[in-house]
Formats: C-alpha cells, structure tokens, sequence
C-alpha cells in the first residue's frame, strides 16, 4: 500500500490518499484542541496513543460484528481505513449527564441518564456544531429520517459494546462522539476514531478523568491519563513505564 | 369576576387569582424584553395591543375548532382565561428560516422550509430557554412522548389556521411560539399569548416587520408595527390616527 496525496488535514488527523482509490491512510496527529479549536496545544505521544486506542476499539467492534472503515493499522500513528464519504452529523450518545448536556440542561455531571440518550450535531466548524433535531437533519439534507434511524440504531449498539468494554477494565463510560460514512456501495459504517478525545471515560472507583476533559479542563497529564486507558485496553505502551 | 391576589408576574404579563378557583386574570403589560431580559423597555400601548390582538386571534382559532385558556377580554388590557399548568416548552414552528434558526443552522433569513418544522424550548430563563430534542424533554421529564406528540399536532394545526388567518390581511407567517397547559382534567390546551411579540409576521408586498424584532434589532416604532396588525386583523384602534 502506497501513502500518496494528502486528501485533508483535520485537527486531530490527515487523510492521505492511497493506490486503492477505496481505500484511505490516516495518520494521526500529536496535536490536542478542544473549544472548537480556540484551545491548542502539541502534547508529544497523542497521536500514537490515540492510534493504538483507536485501532484496538474498531478490532473489538469488528469482532463483536459491528462493521467500520477500519482495516488495518500499519505504523504507531497510523491506519489504513475505507474511504467514505463522512455525513456530516457528530452522533453523541451519553450514559451519563456531562459537559455541555449538564450546562444546556441544567443537570450535574455524573448523573446516571434513565436511558442512553442519542444526540446529533451538525459537523460545521463555523457554526459551532450546533445541536440538531431530526427535522433539522431533513431540512438541512443532512440525512434522510430512514437513515437517522439507522444512525441511531448503530450508535446504541456502540453503546452496548464499549460500555461492556469498559466496564470490564473499570471504567465508565460517561459518553461519547460517533461519525458514520457511506461506503463505495452506499452503505452506512462507522468511521472516524473511537478514543479518549473522543469520549469520557471515568475511572469506576475514583471518577477520575481519563480523557479528553484533562486537557480541556487543564486537570494534569493528558498523556498519563490516555497511557492508562490503553495499558487498561491490553495495548503495549511505547516505553516501559 | 373578581380581580384577586397577584399570582405571578412575568415579562410582559401579570396573573392574578379570581373568585373561581378555575379562572386567571391576565393583564398585559406595557413593556418589551428581548435576549432573555437583556434589553428592556417600557412601551406605552404595548399591552393593550398585545391584548387586543391575542383575543382576536384566540376568538378567531376558537371559531375554527381550537379549544384554548381564553375565556374573555375583560378591558383594553385584560382579558380572562382558564387557569392551566403550563408544560414548561416553548413550542415553535417554523415556516422560513429567521432569526436564531437562521444564524444557529446558517440558513438566510426569508428562505421558506420545505415543510413546518416544529421546535422545543426549555422555558428556564436561567438556562436560557435552550433548544430540547424529543429525548431531552422525557429525561427531563417536561411531558412523555404521547404529550409531544400532541404538542406537535396541535401546534402544526394552529399553524395552518394561522397561516391562512395572516395570508388574508397580506402578511407572511415567518414563525412563531406557543405555550401549552393542562387545564382542570388533565386536558392539553392552548394557553399564553399570540401577539407581535410572539410571532414573526412579515407584511407579504415588502417584507416590512410587523414584530418584536422591530424593538430587537431597533427597526422602528414597535406600536405603529404592532398597529397595523391589530387593524389589519379587524380590530379597533386606540385614537383615530
Ligand atoms: N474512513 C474515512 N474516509 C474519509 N474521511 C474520513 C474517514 N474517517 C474519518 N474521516 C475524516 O477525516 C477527517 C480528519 O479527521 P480530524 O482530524 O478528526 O478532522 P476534524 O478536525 O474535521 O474533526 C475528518 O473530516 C473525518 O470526518
Ligand atoms: N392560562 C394560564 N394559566 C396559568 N398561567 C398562564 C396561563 N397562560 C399563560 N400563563 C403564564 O403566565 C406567565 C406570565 O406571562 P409572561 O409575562 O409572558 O411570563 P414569562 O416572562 O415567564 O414568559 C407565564 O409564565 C405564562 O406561562
Ligand atoms: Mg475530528
Ligand atoms: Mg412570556
């Protein structure tokens, strides 16, 4: 497999093309931002943890048979994916009231949701990933209500297999951001990256953060926080700690 | 009926208690808010025209079949209604793009939607009445999933007559907020105001506003606007202008 143009580089990732036009290299970046890129920093190790964590999640998914971009990963940084073409909706879905859920809501951080909530954000940069309700999606041609409930369905599954997943190394999942794409045949598969940039992740006894909330919030050592969820995964960290 | 104890008082609104335990007293009153209290102003005449054109507009829906709170205008600027637990939603529907829809979902303002869209508020001035998703309401525990159903087809109804109410006096319902109660038995009814400063209305020859964001965005006189209206609509004005 050959590396050949960049395609486009997002905050936390470049997309290069590659000499199968179905397919994409992902390299991922040790760049941290948070605010919609108002807060920024490099943090040396980011990107391989993120790659390492990313890569072992869409292995358990794909194992518990949930179907993803996700082919294989071929270095520390980097993945090769299926090119798809992203819909441009962050599909949120939350166990647990947090961040900006308990500040729009008026509910504290930390209370349990009687039922795993799905959420749909358009993906717009310039206008602050604005919450969106299924008539906005329609409205904006965003998606079709047919494949909302297709989002949906697929995003509660997630749910179901990384709470498990989770749970099992003692952490909770508070929640977490999806993005989905459609495939060469038109097919919906989950894309993008599963990581602690991408979700809140708890420590059961202690509650402390391990994830992205530690760089936003300014709570010590992001990559001391992102080397406890991979070592926790079963991944291999890069120096012995 | 009998004028009693002050119950409650709002932004452009007094409540009182009557003689009968099933009825409020509403008095309008003379002054604008907009941005959540932010911008402030006494307007005199305000009131008697808000109270005017919302007992026209109540008549005239429940002329057409839509049971409501309003029982009778009692003065210029008071009118009687049946008391209600009001469901705390603000309940929008959209028929063009305008205002915070506009710049939230970066559409331009006047572009007609492809349908009504119906929206939810959290009315909680300290959250700052933020926008709600069916899932929202049910953990938040606002109404079930049968009462937003309800508040959806009521509101879409009111919409249509509404529509067709302002088409005829040549103005454009660009969109508009209800509030929703239950009455003595448990029975969702139509309640608060519909007046210029809850509705958008654009007169249809030169998109002139004809409401409140006259007073928001500092368009010109709120009374000649909200004049107009009222004698567009049929009603009588206060002096012979
Ligand atoms: N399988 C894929 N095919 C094509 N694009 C993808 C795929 N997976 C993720 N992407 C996109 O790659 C881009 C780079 O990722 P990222 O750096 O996170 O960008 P952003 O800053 O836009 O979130 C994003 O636009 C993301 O949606
Ligand atoms: N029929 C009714 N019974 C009881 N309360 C009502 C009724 N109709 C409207 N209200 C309430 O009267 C209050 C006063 O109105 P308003 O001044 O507009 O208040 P606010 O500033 O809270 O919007 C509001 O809380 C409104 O919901
Ligand atoms: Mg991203
Ligand atoms: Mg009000």
């Amino acid at each position: 497999m050959e590396k050949q143009a960049l395609l486009y580089e997002g905050k936390a990732k470049r997309v290069y093309q590659t000499n199968d036009d179905q397919l994409v290299w992902l390299e991922y970046k040790d760049s941290a931002t948070a605010f919609n890129g108002e807060k920024k920093e490099q943090i040396t190790g980011k990107g391989r943890l993120n790659n390492e964590i990313t890569s072992l999640i869409f292995s358990k998914l794909k194992e518990a048979g949930m179907a993803s971009h996700f082919v294989e990963k071929l270095s520390e940084t980097e993945q090769l994916v299926k090119k798809v073409q992203i819909i441009p909706l962050e599909t949120v879905v939350r166990n647990f009231a947090a961040g900006s859920f308990s500040k729009r809501l008026g509910i504290e951080e930390g209370r349990p949701l009687s039922k795993p909530i799905v959420e749909f954000y358009y993906k717009d940069d310039e206008l602050g990933d604005p919450l969106l309700t299924e008539d906005h999606i329609e409205e904006l041609k965003l998606a079709t209500k047919e494949e909302v409930a297709i989002l949906k369905e697929k995003a509660l599954e997630v749910d179901a297999l990384l709470t498990k997943l989770f749970q099992d190394i003692d952490i909770r999942l508070i929640d977490f951001k999806l993005e989905f794409g459609k495939d060469a045949e038109g097919q919906i598969v989950l894309a993008d990256e599963i990581s602690p940039d991408t979700c809140r992740l708890w420590d059961q006894q202690t509650n402390e953060k391990l994830d992205k909330d530690v760089f936003r919030r300014d709570l010590g050592n992001l990559t001391d926080a992102y080397e406890t969820i991979l070592t926790r995964l079963g991944g291999t960290t890069a120096c012995s700690k």
